[in-house]
Formats: structure tokens, C-alpha cells, sequence
């Protein structure tokens, strides 16, 4: 099967771009001796976990247990759940999942910790516990401080629970320039303040796990880690490239498209619009895109409905005829990929690998 | 079970709401004696659209060709595919469908009847077609002018094909004040204009058909309009309201959440992110919003990550406990039923019924 023989839209995925990505970021986690887990929620699909593990990967990480029940095919040791998870339902499915592999989960409240100590309890289990600091994001995680000592405490009194360390998620540095790597010194400041905290009161922090793409080849330079989570880094997208942590040529996505409308001059509408790309943006308000259309980059993916890709070709140097087809790099793959059943992984023009994206769907 | 049973995040429809919104549609199309083609993609759900069938709707509405496949489980005498379809194996499916019920295309050029009368010819079917005409969004349709005409000509001519009239989307009209109503006189000029060309050249249109739903109550005042096919009135959403199509209490959507953090003060963090509500925005650029609180509407849901929403409760005359449930209405329903599993109909706190998205993830 070839790319010609596939129906759009079609999420295509270049496999040689694709294993040169995995194996960059593997030989810098080996290089610099940190453990890597990259984060799962990118592709959702078991084949590419594996294909992770076997490239030197420790474990993986997820968002979510239905992530974790799938990644179990992957026969990963190690699971770190990167999210403060609630609820009765969802405890009990995870401590089935840690009946399987060694489960840790990053959180920031004993409110959290105190149900999840409960469950493992119940079940005979044992969970890792990391807790997550705020290091500037704003999002989750405790401020390094009083707060994160008060956390670390009451989880090694709670049964079930074993503290491994700290996590922490620096997605507030989203472009590598001088302001980026400036917000990593500020990272650090509050990275030496939290590990100097836990080593005046004898707490050892065998793990210090830090997110995320944009960062992932400073991870050497931030304060104490030994872990990497990744996510983007296996297919990369527009974002990626704004952030300036890969070029262009380092996008393993394209989702193919087909040309269905022209009547309007100067404009072609694809057959993808929001329920095929999401609608994530790029770009300042006045000049917001939703796609690299690879075959004209003049073209401007400008607007999205739910099925129709508005691009505008006043720019463009060529036209296109309805029933082309047109390959377009997303703003996110992440949301991208969770919008669609099947992946395909291409060597060249050969379709090689059709995905079920096995994750996707599962919100709970 | 109740609500209280589920796990979150997951998608509420309040029955009550969902019958008065179809009754309230349904009622006004028969007493403007107009034809009621409900858009299912909304719901992708053939329980519903067999619901919309009972309620006086003559047919359904698809955008895709698995969406057509997934409502023929309604026994829908009559299914409109309002998009340009286009490619073998698409057309391979719909004349599939076509052998099982009526089959119309909205479609606006040549490039895709063309395939399309082939198809239907080698399969022995018959398709309806819809001329499409461009009254101000500038998606897809063609100009209501000479292009309009040759296009009517060139289907004529076509095999297969059987030429029914036109259809339209007023997409441009997203609010239903002063300046909506203006732009409903232009839709009326560029109607007239159509009909008129239509009438000199005894082009008989059986069928004119309109979206959609920020406009529906005004359907009768279009100039020549006999059909109506609204999609998001179903259930209403964020945008409905802001359409000023109806009010809060037509809402039968909200998206149950947990809280899961606290971490940050004047902050909570819901479990449900762009892969729970979509990344549809409301608002301009510097007060851009997610979905309303229905517990706090002072909160404001101001951003999120992939599974984190972000609610900012400085205005907030009540604070909230990690493991707290919240009910967020979303911004845009259709996008966000495409990304769950499963559907939940309650009766004030009782799940009465659990549909699953039939046609979601399909993307072609």
C-alpha cells in the first residue's frame, strides 16, 4: 500500500524521520545520563511505546489510567502517571494496573494522596509517589517550599505510598531564544531551593523528573534532574518548530488532505478542518494559522470550520485543482493524533505500519 | 445509576432540555411548512437522529460518508451528505449507502459530480444533488451567478445524478442582532438572484435548503427556503448563547469535571482540557474563555493544556476542594461530542441513557 492509497484525511507519520527523532533524544538521555520516560499521550499507541522502551526508554509516562491500561501491552516496567488522578473508579482501575508494573504517580495534595494511599492499601499494592512543584507554569504543582515539604511528609506516613522525588512540568518556556533559556536559570533557582529543602530535612529524592519537548535538549542543564519526559519529540509538529527545538525537517507528521472546494478565487477548501487538526493555534491573534501546507508554504491555512480547511493562496505561486491532495504539518499532533482511529507510518511513499490509536477516546 | 456514578470527565445531556429543543424546532418547522434535514453531526448518535425522525424530521444530515453509514442504523428514509465528497474509495462506500436509502450531495463543482455520476452509474443508483451556493460565508458554494448555472447544466447532463436544488450556509451570521438581521437581507438578495437565474432558464429547485442554527427561527423569512437543517440546536452550547439562538436553560450540555487542584491560590484545575472540550475559543483575543461554570459563573475557564483546564476564581464569591465536582458548559458542542467515547442522558439526576459515539473518530 502506497500514500496514494489511502483516503483522506490521513494521519501520515515518515518512519525515517520519526526513529531519527526517537534515537536523538535517546542517545542525549544516555549521554547525559538521565533516565528517559517519555510521555505517551503524543501517539497513544502501544507499537511506538515499545519502540520507545527498546530505545532505551526506562518507562513511560501517561496522563490518564485508560492510558496506562493500554501502555500495559507495551510490557513496560515503570509507569509514571503525570497527573494528580481522583476518584474511587479510577484508583481501582489503577491499582490493577499496578498489580502489572511498577506504577508511580506525580501529585500535589494530600487530598490526592490520601484516596490513593487507600486504594494501594486495599490492594496490596505499592505506589510510587512524586510530587509535583511549580517551578512557573502555574498549573499544577506545590511551591517549593513549606508547602512541598507539608506534601512530602504527609505522603511517607501514608500506607501504600513510597516517596521517589520530585516532578515538575516547565511548559511556560516555549521558545528556546535568550527569554527561554533565561526562564530555565529562574527554573533552577527554585529547583536549588527545593532540593536544598529536602536535603536540610534528610528527605532523599531519588527522582528529579522534568517535562518537556521545547526544553528536552536542557534537561542536562536544569538543577538535579535525572529524569526526561518528552512527548512531542517522537513526531514533532508547527509548535515544535516555533519553539526552535527541531527544524522543519525533523516533523515525522503530515496529515494528508484532499482538495474539495475552489469556488471561491484565491482560496482551496480541504477536507479537514477542526475534527481533523483541532483547533489549536499558532500565531498572534491578528495572525492566527492552523497548518504548514508542505507542497506551498505561501499558502495561509487561515481558518478552520469542523470538515473544511480554509486556505488562502493570494501569496501562493501555483494553484491548486479540486481532488489534489495537500499535506499539512498541524499546530499540535498531540490533538491532532487523539482525533483519529488509525495512524500510518510511511517509509517513503510506502504505507509500512497502520496504527490503531489505541488511547485515544479514553477520557477517563 | 446517577450522576453522581460517573467517572469524569464525561459529557451530560439533560434529556429534558434535548426533547424541548427538538420539539421547539420541530414544531416551528412544521408550522412554517418548512422540511426539517437535522445535521447529525452534532451528535453522531443514531439513537438521536432516529429521535429527530420521530419528531417530524423528514431526513438527516451528514458531513461524511461514515457518518451516512453510521445513520443508516436510524431507518432515515432520506440522508443529505452536505459536503463535497470527493475519491474512489468514499464514493466505493456512498453508493453503498445509496442502494439502502435516498443519497443526496451538496456540491459545487464539476470535479466532484463528475466521479460521483460514475460511481452511482456503475452502481445502478440514483444520487440527488444540491447545487451549493456561496450567500456570504465564502467556504464552499458556488457564486449564484453564471458559475451556478453551468454547474446546474453540467449536473444535468450527468448520469447517475438527479438535480433537486440548492443549499446554502449562512455561516457568516453568528449573532442574531441588529447586524445579523442585515446580513440576512443580503443572504435574501443573493437568494432572489439565484431563483430568479433559475426560474429564466426553467431550472425547476424541488429543494432549498439553509443551515443552520444560530439563524434557525429566521429560516422563513429566507427568500424561497423550503428546508431547514440545523445541527447544534439539539443540545445548544456556549456559542448557541452567545448566537443569542437561546437562552442557558436551553442548554442540555455540560461536561462534568473533578477538581483536582488547589495548589495555586484563586485557581482550581479541572481534569478536562483540549482533549475533553476541544480548543474551540470564545471571546476576543484578550478574554478569550473555555466553557462556563455552571456551579460559579464568576469563574472564568481561561485556558488549558491537553487534560488541565485552568479556572481563575479571583471573582469568585466561593472556593473549591480538590475532588469537587464541577459542570462546565462547553463552547462548542459538535467538537466536543467528537471527542468522547460515550454520551450520558440524564433526568435531573438519574442517567437514563448511555450512547455511544457511533460516528466519531471517522474521519472519512
Amino acid at each position: 500500500m502506497t500514500v496514494q492509497d489511502l483516503d483522506t484525511p490521513a494521519l501520515l507519520i515518515d518512519l525515517d524521520i520519526m526513529e531519527r527523532n526517537l534515537a536523538r533524544v535517546g542517545d542525549y538521555a544516555r549521554q547525559h545520563n538521565l533516565r528517559l520516560r517519555p510521555h505517551t499521550k503524543t501517539h497513544k499507541i502501544p507499537a511506538l511505546g515499545r519502540q520507545q522502551l527498546a530505545l532505551g526508554a526506562v518507562g513511560l509516562t501517561v496522563a490518564k489510567v485508560s492510558e496506562a491500561e493500554v501502555m500495559l501491552e507495551t510490557g513496560t516496567p515503570d509507569l509514571l502517571v503525570a497527573y494528580p488522578t481522583f476518584g474511587a473508579a479510577k484508583l481501582a482501575r489503577l491499582v490493577e494496573v499496578a498489580r502489572q508494573t511498577k506504577v508511580t504517580m506525580s501529585l500535589d495534595s494530600l487530598e490526592v494522596a490520601r484516596p490513593l494511599s487507600a486504594a494501594a492499601q486495599a490492594a496490596g499494592v505499592s505506589i510510587g509517589v512524586l510530587a509535583e512543584i511549580d517551578v512557573g507554569l502555574g498549573r499544577v504543582g506545590v511551591d517549593p517550599a513549606a508547602p512541598l515539604l507539608e506534601l512530602v511528609r504527609g505522603v511517607e506516613q501514608l500506607p501504600g505510598l513510597t516517596f521517589e522525588g520530585l516532578a515538575f512540568y516547565p511548559g511556560q518556556i516555549k521558545k528556546m531564544d535568550g527569554e527561554g533559556i533565561a526562564e530555565i536559570t529562574k527554573v533552577n533557582e527554585r529547583l536549588a531551593g527545593a532540593l536544598d529543602l529536602m536535603a536540610r530535612h534528610s528527605v532523599a529524592c531519588g527522582v528529579v523528573s522534568a517535562g518537556s519537548t521545547p526544553t528536552w535538549m536542557h534537561t542536562h542543564e536544569m538543577t538535579g534532574v535525572n529524569e526526561m519526559r518528552p512527548g512531542t519529540y517522537i513526531f514533532n509538529d508547527r509548535n515544535t518548530v516555533a519553539s526552535g527545538a527541531c527544524g522543519w525537517e525533523d516533523c515525522a507528521v503530515s496529515i494528508l488532505t484532499t482538495v474539495v472546494s475552489t469556488a471561491r478565487p484565491q482560496q482551496m477548501i480541504l477536507d479537514g478542518g477542526s475534527k481533523t487538526f483541532s483547533s489549536d493555534r499558532l500565531g498572534d491573534p491578528k495572525d492566527v494559522t492552523f497548518g504548514k501546507i508542505v507542497e506551498e508554504p505561501a499558502a495561509r491555512f487561515h481558518k478552520m470550520n469542523e470538515e473544511h480547511g480554509f486556505v488562502d493562496l493570494s501569496a501562493a505561486s501555483r494553484s491548486f485543482a479540486v481532488g489534489e491532495r495537500v499535506r499539512v504539518i498541524p499546530n499540535h499532533v498531540c490533538v491532532a493524533v487523539n482525533l483519529h482511529e488509525r495512524v500510518y507510518g510511511m517509509r517513503g511513499e510506502t504505507v509500512e505500519a497502520v496504527w490503531t490509536v489505541a488511547g485515544r477516546g479514553k477520557l477517563q
